[in-house]
């Protein structure tokens, strides 16, 4: 009802909803109404000062070439440290109820702090990492043209980043553009494929505009799934018993960028995690010409990536504390 | 004679050359004749699979949003390990009379082979990193439209990478524009460190429009230079022992963003760089204020830093390769 009369109102506006009824929404484009905090955000996400080694940013996981992750079953950290778990894309990740795969982080400003001072990841104290952006008269003046405030809180930024990362969607996929009324924008079979997603279930745990991120369920609903990952879920954030194995469901947008696939990143094949997904989700077996229909769809929401230009840092002075590549 | 006649040849086209007689010349724009290639280039330079562990790119060491290096004493390779010398930026590098420290590549594309597949750092056979690209149709379409042939060979992507650095130049820094006549682009103090560095012999070395990069000099000519670095210089090309720590010249542009300084990285100061010059190049010590006049003059060689728009790379398949993170 109420999205009846949602319809009657934008169409009153002259806006059509074809994809009125469907599980998935189109990607917006990025509005940005804080250029200076984005710009700023853009700098911090490419600073390898916000590391203990001064070697690695959040661009070295998240590489906005590469459909912001870093294409590894589990990441690099300092001193080569082996990650516990699959890096999500940033693209997109404003659409997600909260961030990591177990929801640990209510936002992504929240979520920002955790890879700086992790000892696993950046390795950087955070009082450190502060001390570093105050010691550049540059990042003083910007902190100050932004925040009203050279002093330079990790709130500051912490929030300049997740401005950034707003700004890291993927609107005009083919998928969208056929959502939005182009019906030549996907095949007929990509469209088989689509149907397949909603008939086998998909679209349950894998809906709204991300294709994901809306919900947690449990990873071997059906029947467990398989993993030397030691990983188990929300039960880390809640404690209870019911969450052991159960994820947010991630997006789908740009997943044919975003290999390997599952928390623990154990396939780099995708007609693969669809089969597994129906396997473990649904116990069901999916014929392979329909996983790859199905995966044919999924591939028409790789949308337009970010245009990023590159920032350029300011340089280090005496009064920056110096990076320690080589200690533990 | 010679440049007296082209200064005449030069005036009557307009163009003052203010700088005629000078030991530095502007550094000229950069013109684009070969786009494509360029574009292909930008690509395999931040392309990270091009290391073994799908992490490292040429970019990783040579971050366009840092001027073109690491700002480590020495470099992080695969598996962390440590480099054996300071990584020189690549801006301007097309100035440099052969491209390393000591001089083993001829140029660019010669240079470009190395890294690759040298185990410290992206430490990924040839023809790995050539069925990696080979793999996706994107990059053979590329190479296809670019080269007249998608079977990719080793030349086409050294080729490639050395189009693309070839347009990392960073003119119009204060000190160019001064030079072409603007009077008030650096101030009277900056003017007298250039003048020091002239009369101090400084720019008898460090000349050229890349001020360096046109000769192999002595590190410590007049006075032991002290390091732990085992580095030898010339001498592991040329096999003659008059050639032992005999090192290119480095560039001093942008000499601001490149620390630390010295092929061993051993000092983050610019001041104590100069200084440290001034002693084991010519035997005498320079009075701190003249070293300080000295780098303000140093700081107003820092140029328009190349604009870049991030690559957007395409996506790994079945048949890609993959990456081996956690192998030595
Ligand atoms: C060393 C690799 C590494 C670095 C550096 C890194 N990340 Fe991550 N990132 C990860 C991994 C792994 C996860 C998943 C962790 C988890 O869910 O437990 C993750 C999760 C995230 C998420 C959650 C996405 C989602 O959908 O849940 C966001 C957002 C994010 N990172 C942003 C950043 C930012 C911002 C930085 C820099 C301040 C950064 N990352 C640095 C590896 C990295
Ligand atoms: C009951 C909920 C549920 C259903 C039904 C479901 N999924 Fe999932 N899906 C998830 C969860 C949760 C994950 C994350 C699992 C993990 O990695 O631990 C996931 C992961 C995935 C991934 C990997 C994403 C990534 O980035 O790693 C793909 C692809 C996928 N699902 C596709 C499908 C398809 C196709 C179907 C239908 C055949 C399907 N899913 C059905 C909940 C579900
Ligand atoms: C692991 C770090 C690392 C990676 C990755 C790396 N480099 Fe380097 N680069 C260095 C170091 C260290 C040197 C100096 C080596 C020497 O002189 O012996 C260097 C030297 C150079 C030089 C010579 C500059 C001069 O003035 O002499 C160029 C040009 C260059 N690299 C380009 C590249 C390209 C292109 C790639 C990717 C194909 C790349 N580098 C990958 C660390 C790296
Ligand atoms: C006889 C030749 C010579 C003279 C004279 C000389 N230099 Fe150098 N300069 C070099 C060489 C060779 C290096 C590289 C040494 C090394 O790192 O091993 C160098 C390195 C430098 C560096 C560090 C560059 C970098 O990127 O690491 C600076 C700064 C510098 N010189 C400034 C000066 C100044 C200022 C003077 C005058 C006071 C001077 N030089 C005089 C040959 C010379
Ligand atoms: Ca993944
Ligand atoms: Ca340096």
């Amino acid at each position: 009802m109420k999205s009846r009369i949602a319809v009657a109102i934008l169409s009153t506006c002259g806006i059509s909803l074809a994809f009125a009824g469907e599980p998935i929404q189109p990607i917006e484009a990025a509005v940005i109404t804080e250029p200076g905090k984005v710009e700023l955000g853009k700098k911090l996400f490419f600073e390898p000062r916000l590391s203990k080694s001064g070697f690695l940013s959040c661009n070295s996981c998240h590489n906005l070439a590469l459909g912001g992750g870093d294409l590894l079953p589990t990441s690099i950290g300092h001193n080569w440290q082996q990650g516990p778990i699959n890096a999500p894309t940033v693209l997109n990740a404003k659409y997600m109820l909260a961030q990591f795969w177990d929801g640990r982080a209510a936002d992504l400003q929240e979520q920002a702090a955790g890879p700086i001072a992790n000892p696993k990841e950046m390795a950087l104290e955070h009082e450190v990492a502060l001390d570093v952006l105050r010691s550049m008269p540059a990042y003083r003046a910007e902190f100050n043209a932004v925040y009203g405030d050279e002093t330079i809180s990790l709130d500051q930024v912490t929030d300049a980043i997740a401005k950034f990362e707003e700004t890291l969607v993927t609107p005009d996929s083919r998928f969208d553009l056929w959502l939005k009324g182009d019906k030549q924008a996907i095949t007929a079979y990509e469209q088989e494929g689509y149907e397949l997603f909603k008939s086998s279930g998909c679209a349950g745990c894998h809906s709204g505009p991300a294709v994901g991120g809306t919900m947690y369920q449990k990873m071997g609903l059906r029947e467990p799934f398989e993993t030397d990952n030691p990983a188990q879920g929300r039960i880390d954030v809640t404690g209870k018993s019911y969450h052991r194995m159960v994820f947010k469901v991630p997006t789908l947008r740009n997943i044919d960028l975003t290999y390997p696939y599952f928390h623990d990143g154990s396939t780099y094949d995708l007609t693969e995690a669809v089969i597994t997904m129906q396997k473990v989700q649904r116990g069901k077996d999916l014929p392979l010409e329909e996983a790859e229909k199905i995966t044919a769809f999924l591939q028409t929401l790789t949308g337009k990536q970010p245009q990023i230009v590159m920032p350029i840092l300011p340089p280090s002075n005496r009064n920056t504390p110096q990076p320690q590549p080589f200690v533990d």
